[in-house]
């Protein structure tokens, strides 16, 4: 009754169009590698392309695997590519090759997280891998978490717990509260803070923003002023929001301090260590995370410094029993189970996918040692980086980096810097470097994230020699 | 500096390890064809295999591309089997060939949702589909709306965006309010509504449930009471939430009368079309949404009756910019663009990967009339089952279906109900079928979702023989 084209869409479980499949397959995974493989043949990032709205038309009748094919070329020529060895902008690392492929799986096979009995092998290997997780960062036997499908849901679910918890709500309802409650981050904490301060009915001008030192650290004596301050008979801290690597700079906080002021007043701390996160398997680097055993919840991206596609994120919360009871919505269709808590119900998610098999195959395939190997590189390339800037006198080092973050401008007068950096931006696009430009602290710079394995030393060193190759003609010969 | 296994893991961009990448994709793709395309040979439920947690530790050295393959091995045996023809169990689909290679291809690019610069062409691509959504249900020029990842996420935005319009919170702090907000659905709302209400602030207890009628959707006489019983100095209605496709009958509720009764009373009226959507590629059927046109806001997930892989769902508002001021954080750090809103500042998340990717490549594969034909299918599946089970004098219908879901029990005493159909599931689950179990309106029943393309009509009828011989033989002949 269905078209065999339809039905050509769909691999049969009878083993009647595997042929048609594996056409299908074989010719879409020899595109994406040619494109892949050969990456640095692309521009780490093309001219911006503005397409018309009946490029993306939906068709009446479905396409054949050649016009498919054809979409995929334009999208592939006009997308950010991480995969450059010269893409050194952003957060967003280059996947492994389990990840790809986990992800794949993961679609092909549709379990659903919402409930051990539609995912059974992936509840229980997420609730194991997230006990591991729990241990790698220092939490006592209590702990416990869920994966979330990014950072932003990994801090709006641990603040929400926050706000239950401190303030005893066990179902949500503020409207009848006597205290404003507040939330206390850095000045520089990421916006998500203030997002999940507004989708949980706090509002963000309730988010009270602790000024930071010259690393851009949070500064620990506004810390413990702004404490008092708010902790009244008006106000109610319901968090204290710690980084551990901040978008811009890579800055993590004190934490062992913070949490010792945490502790002293009975506030919940949370600890977006969504970037820094990955610094558990840092070797000699992983003190930079000492006193994050004592967070009440952890939020971390293995998206980022661990290789992951996206979304790949997680919460960790110190009592995962309190957090449950502070959290949970009942299903009452969900098959309920007696050693797991279905994990719909401990979600703001319900039914998602598997984002834990991609995960799970990338620390299968790499391992604690690899992982540590990658990031000592990413180590090694940001020394590589500083010997550069320290060589160049009219470049200005915004703060000695604590990860593998480097960000740095030409330092002129302050009306002409934003102009300039803004023009070499511009300069190593043309020229095929991808760095990122921030506006940080009311003023433009250039960000280096030394993430790509595949960016050597030779890379970043004719990246400076553009740099001083744009200097030398633009500014200091005069323009 | 890193190990050539290490780099191994990644695709490197200078074409140095093509062929070690071509072995490891073969042999990945090679098993999971081997099991897709095998589905039938494999239960459509495996019996629940409880794994020790020493079976899922993180090694210290990577796994080899064998070691990796005997887990996943593993992972295919103990997981759920929604592409078994035999498996006819949840809303849960089989993923399109061309969604299982977008999730890939998503992967494998990266790039990241948060922002144009990001995601140059993705970003421009899910604004078009969206815009082509927005028109598909009727909503004017002025809608819009983003993808999220799920359904709860699609409800929680728009009870967020309907909290702050109707209160007038422009940065969502409820502390200072002189009414309780309440949310009125049907009692058998999702429970994501519910959850969304603890999560903004508003107390899952301010979920004003309104009774059913027969056909399972919502009594439209007790919504107008209790519009009027919640209109009052002590509370305000944010939402009246209705449901285009209910999680265990599929009932659609009466949109257009929902929608005089919002409009009378300039309620915000959000429609969960999570699974109904899907009709509007229904051709005659799409009547059933009549009325949608009027809703403010619309959820709805290509992730089931689309045959996308999880998740994939949108929420679309009736004027995308009011939408904007309620909802929007800034990011200061990232690039602003003059004609396109970063995704990232107006959805709940942040950074997340490419979703609207493997539901374009569906939308392309299968097209307006594909989509057609597989609804119609379901329901000519639907009918054979309707068939069978009128057949049967001891069987009871739960209701007439309007979508692909039937319903319905062993018919005896009250008490003897739950176990004889629990049993019965038990029986078919032994018998190499999966139908689901829910406990609705405080009994259980057997729900057959009749999405899988490959359920073809002796399936379902072989599916009925077994239960007739499940009921002469544990039944009638006495047990």
């Amino acid at each position: 009754m269905l078209d065999s084209q339809i039905k050509n869409c769909f691999i049969a479980p009878d083993n009647q169009n595997r042929e048609q499949v594996e056409i299908i397959f074989d010719n879409i995974i020899k595109q994406i590698l040619n494109y892949l493989c050969n990456a640095d043949n692309f521009p780490p990032y093309p001219p911006l392309k503005i397409f018309a709205a009946s490029d993306f038309s939906i068709p009446e009748a479905g396409f054949s695997l050649s016009q498919i094919q054809n979409n995929l070329a334009l999208l592939f020529q006009h997308s950010m590519n991480p995969s450059s060895s010269k893409y050194i902008g952003h957060m967003d690392s280059i996947s492994n090759i389990y990840a790809i492929l986990g992800e794949m799986i993961a679609a092909a096979i549709n379990n659903n997280m919402l409930s051990l009995e539609m995912s059974p092998f992936l509840t229980q290997l997420e609730y194991a891998l997230i006990r591991e997780f729990c241990d790698l960062f220092g939490l006592p036997r209590t702990s416990g978490g869920v994966i979330t499908s990014g950072g932003s849901l990994a801090n709006l679910q641990a603040l929400v717990v926050a706000r239950n918890e401190t303030l005893k709500l066990n179902n949500g309802n503020l409207t009848n509260l006597r205290q404003t409650p507040v939330i206390l981050c850095s000045e520089i904490a990421h916006a998500s803070v203030a997002k999940a301060a507004m989708l949980i009915g706090i509002g963000s001008e309730n988010v009270i923003k602790i000024t930071v030192n010259s690393n851009f650290q949070m500064d620990v004596l506004d810390l413990k002023q702004k404490v008092m301050e708010y902790f009244t008979t008006e106000y109610i801290p319901i968090a204290i929001v710690a980084t551990a690597g901040t978008t811009v700079t890579g800055s993590i906080d004190n934490l062992s301090e913070i949490a010792a002021i945490a502790k002293e007043h009975n506030i919940w701390l949370h600890i977006d260590a969504i970037y820094g996160g990955a610094l558990v398997f840092g070797g000699e680097r992983r003190h930079l995370l000492n006193g994050i055993e004592f967070a009440d919840s952890i939020s971390f991206n293995p998206q980022k410094w661990l290789y992951v596609a996206k979304t790949s994120s997680m919460v960790l919360f110190r009592n995962f029993s309190s957090m449950v009871s502070n959290f949970r919505i009942t299903a009452p269709y969900m098959k309920e189970q007696e050693d797991f808590i279905n994990l719909g119900e401990i979600t703001i998610q319900g039914s998602h996918n598997a984002e834990i098999l991609k995960l799970w195959l990338s620390l299968l395939a790499i391992g604690k040692d690899g992982y540590h190997q990658l990031i000592e590189y990413g180590y090694v390339l940001t020394n590589i980086c500083l010997t550069e800037i320290k060589h160049c006198d009219y470049l200005q080092l915004v703060m000695e980096p604590q990860t593998n973050i480097c960000c740095f401008k030409i330092k002129l007068t302050n009306y002409e810097d934003d102009f300039i950096n803004s023009k070499l931006h511009d300069y190593l696009l043309q020229n095929g470097f991808f760095v990122s430009l921030p506006r940080f602290q009311g003023q433009l710079c250039l960000r280096m994230v030394l993430l790509n394995p595949f960016s050597s030393k030779n890379v970043i060193k004719s990246c400076f020699s553009l740099i001083d190759k744009f200097y030398n003609q633009h500014h200091v010969k005069g323009n």
